[in-house]
């Protein structure tokens, strides 16, 4: 029994400040396919090295994985990796070039933070320079602090795709902060050496991340004279989950919480774990059952190819490849990352989030595939075509560079998380539109020992945040969080998706992709998210007046 | 100007286990007066060693840290020090020899716990065995678990005085379990180096422990085949302040706590810093105003022999000593210590927690001063003969070994604790019964860098668990917890004295000590006593009730 796995990346922050061709590239390479487990297991009893030259052990390891099922037939684990660490260098080289830029301007400060907050020996009292975003344009002494929970990336980054927190902030007379992740961007523990090993990466988590989070609006609110500032967390994503869990675990500095398509609850097997590809493949089957079809029995055509002659050269020819590809695998995971990642940018407007893509680009897409039947073309070409859609949009490239990127030791950020607490189990049942495979903790318990030397806490998550039966323990404690999802993103099955009580509210939206509502305001958006947004502020308002009320009595 | 300092000792389970006469010889080091501050910085600065024949440095400072203010003008920082650690070697000999009773048979239980929650360096994944021991008598597959979060020792201590438990486990149908905190007891994560440095004490830290709690409380319900168990944490003191905390930052495996005598606001000048000492002298107060100022004055009569010809010579006379005082200090410190523990364990019945004392002892001492001043007995033989109640009431004392206790080296548990995380300020004003001193943290930093080589953070248990605000924060936040005091405690100062919310309740009694309400039924309970555990149980159904209730909706 050959067993395999696959780790999906979570990509916002790849794609921070590379240029769009750029970051598409490196991306390409995270679902690219080296190998099945078994194969890569026996490789490393023989000492084999893989195929690619100049590859390193971590290296391989790594691309295994990212690896994803390829002839499955059984097992996978399959978590996603944002891959923000990945571009770390890229990012440091391109800041100077190509500088974000905000609604407002924002000054970058950097705060003295302690390395280890749940230990007192002596190497946990070291501190490195966090950074973070701070706007007082509107603000005054007293007045609400807007604090975006930074997740696995640049803060800029995230900072440049939270408008809401831009648009709003006039209305609240708000603070605006953006703190920056622990390990990711310019907040590095160690400096070059952050990545080095267990012994650095050990202090990468997200318990240590909310502390910092902690530590510092503690010290800031101090430093401005502000103690009573009611305080609200935003964050989406992984930073939405970051929010949630602050808002959680820290009530005595965060009022509230704005949580955007946090999937807390993708754990442990809490929701199934099919859901993430079961909601992929249902935005495409939703749009068209067709195109749905046509993509699912694409596997298997691109498979044939492994075993034909010739068959890489003609299939780079299909996939029009700068050069001959590799593998099929590698065809297979540039393919997928388009799907999964197009599905959850399913935005209603023209967006660059991901990458630069249409309003509806799922639609599109399949529009793509369902027009080009009658022009006779074959399975290989129509999904080929679709993907060019998100790699391609602008129609300037003129061939496509899959799975050749090889510079991906950067990566072990959020690779480092996934392989200790960030354990989300996934897998792909024959109902979806990916080839079919199963859960493999085994295997991936292994490849991460492999990798960091440490096992990952598959547990640990929902032991210290919880998750298991949250309406039931939610509904008689805590308050003010929003719990908000678009149900074209796939990561929405592990969100909350109902009220759990009169303060922790659901926003649900049919149409909306991946924290849609943190993005900024157009003149394109549709009702439904205007009217989300509206909600939003509404409850934020009724928090920062409680508040208020409250202190005064 | 001189600066002093003072560390009063929290005693509970340093008594554990020993004979009582042992324990209160061990005690009375705990306030033994060595030096004021500046002569211990001028002594180690010329490296002279204490006068103590043998005495290491630590061991020294630790004297100094436990010194209090004698000739006081100003500046003194106070921590409270339980002394558990302090006698770990001899608990560890004893076991055997003096087994506790309990009111129904424990079962001894360890649990392979991880060393580091909050990192995943490798070695964080280290496991050590921790303690637990557990009763199923009346217990069923899904009915409540009751957990005592255990304190600063060993386990058997904590449960033997917590017979509430047992007292309604009955009616609840609940097991018991009594799980020992990290770095007490047996549950020694490096065995006998635990104590080593601050590189393996870094680990012992209440965060550390509350995360033990919810792993061992996980894994157990799994292994019961009882994952829907409700759990109810129970603590007293420290382990009061850990079981409200641990319903605060673990909703998910806790359903509610019973905080008895928890002065979780003790830190960060929450409360006044002469809180403490102002209630133990408003408890002398109240039982005699004379004895009060008897009390008072009394400190002035002992400095006057330190420079006295042959003044410790009739000073050891007047208190009955084994062998001649050392110093006045040790006289004074062993003099503070009845009266600050008498008035904590101001119970109304006859108990045997700090000492065995009649019931109301403080009222007892109270009258033993007063009464002496008809048969023209002078103010220190007033105040001795009160003391005596504490440390000789069955009055088979001949002499009193005071000061001269050297076994100092195992206090570094709490201590330790005191000096990172646990820093609660403390002052005497004119006011108080005692000398008065000031808060002093630049010393009490100093002194606990020397010790330890680790700087306290005096600001992280309230950024971690909260503090300020207490009640607009808590009032609309959180649920399930009962804060129980008894005014007569001087702990309750620091305590959650008022209702916050519908279910945030502060149960107070004006004549209760530390934690009564846990202490096991008797016959002689006052009605204020029984009518507290009533409440306390009808609160307990109440959470429970609805928890059911809510698991069927």
């Amino acid at each position: 029994m050959r067993r395999e796995f696959l780790v999906i990346s979570f990509p916002e922050s790849a794609f921070q400040r590379l240029g769009n061709v750029t970051a598409r590239r490196l991306f390409g390479i995270l679902t690219w396919t080296v190998s099945t487990f078994e194969r890569e297991r026996r490789r490393r009893r023989e000492g084999e090295r893989e195929r690619m030259p100049g590859c390193s052990c971590l290296l391989l390891l790594f691309f295994t994985i990212v690896a994803h099922a390829t002839r499955s037939t059984k097992a996978s684990m399959v978590t996603y990796v944002p891959g923000a660490a990945y571009h770390l260098s890229s990012l440091r080289q391109d800041r100077k070039i190509s500088k974000p830029e905000f609604p407002l301007p924002l000054q970058t400060r950097y705060f003295p933070q302690i390395l280890d907050h749940f230990s007192f020996r002596p190497d946990s009292y070291r501190t490195f320079h966090q950074k973070y975003l701070i706007n007082s344009h509107f603000w005054h002494i007293g007045g609400p602090i807007f604090v975006y929970t930074g997740n696995e990336g640049d803060i800029e980054w995230f900072a440049s795709n939270t408008g809401f927190m831009f648009d709003i902030a006039p209305k609240f007379r708000a603070l605006l902060v953006f703190i920056e992740h622990r390990f990711y961007g310019e907040s590095l523990p160690f400096g070059k050496k952050s990545y080095k090993s267990a012994e650095t990466l050990g202090y990468l988590n997200s318990q240590q991340a909310l502390a910092d989070f902690a530590v510092l609006i503690r010290s800031l609110k101090q430093n401005l004279s502000s103690e009573a500032s009611p305080v609200v967390v935003f964050g989406g994503s992984y930073g939405g989950m970051l929010a949630a869990w602050f808002r959680l675990k820290y009530p005595h500095i965060s009022l509230g919480a704005l949580a955007s398509s946090a999937p807390i609850l993708q754990f442990d097997n809490i929701v199934p774990s099919t859901s993430f590809y079961d909601a992929v493949s249902q935005d495409f089957k939703d749009a068209s059952s067709d195109c749905f079809e046509v993509i699912k029995r694409s596997w298997a055509e691109m498979e044939a190819f492994s075993t034909m002659n010739a068959g890489l050269t003609k299939l780079s020819k299909i996939f029009r490849t700068c050069k001959d590809l590799r593998s099929v695998s590698s065809a297979i995971g540039w393919l997928q990352t388009a799907f999964v990642y197009t599905a959850m940018v399913n935005y209603p407007t023209e967006a660059n989030f991901m990458a630069p893509l249409p309003a509806y680009p799922v639609d599109k897409m399949c529009k793509i595939i369902d027009g080009s039947a009658a022009r006779g073309a074959s399975d290989l070409e129509r999904v080929f075509a679709a993907a060019s859609l998100y790699y391609n949009y602008s129609g300037s490239e003129k061939c496509f560079d899959i799975g050749h990127e090889e510079d991906a030791h950067g990566l072990s950020g959020w690779g480092w998380q996934a392989c200790t607490e960030m354990v989300m189990p996934m897998s792909c049942s024959d109902e979806c539109m990916f080839q079919p495979f199963e859960e493999d903790y085994k295997g991936f318990e292994e490849n991460c020992v492999f990798r960091f030397g440490v096992k990952p806490r598959p547990h640990w998550i929902t032991t210290e945040f919880g998750g298991q039966r949250i309406e039931k323990v939610l509904k008689r404690f805590g308050s003010n969080i929003i719990f908000s999802n678009g149900m074209q993103d796939p990561w929405s099955r592990g969100g909350v998706l109902k009220n759990i009580s009169s303060s922790i509210i659901a926003l649900v939206t049919k149409q909306g992709a991946h924290h849609a509502d943190l993005r900024r305001e157009t003149e394109e958006d549709p009702d439904w998210l205007k009217e989300q947004r509206r909600q939003e502020v509404a409850i934020i308002q009724k928090w920062i007046d409680e508040y208020y009320s409250d202190s005064r009595h």
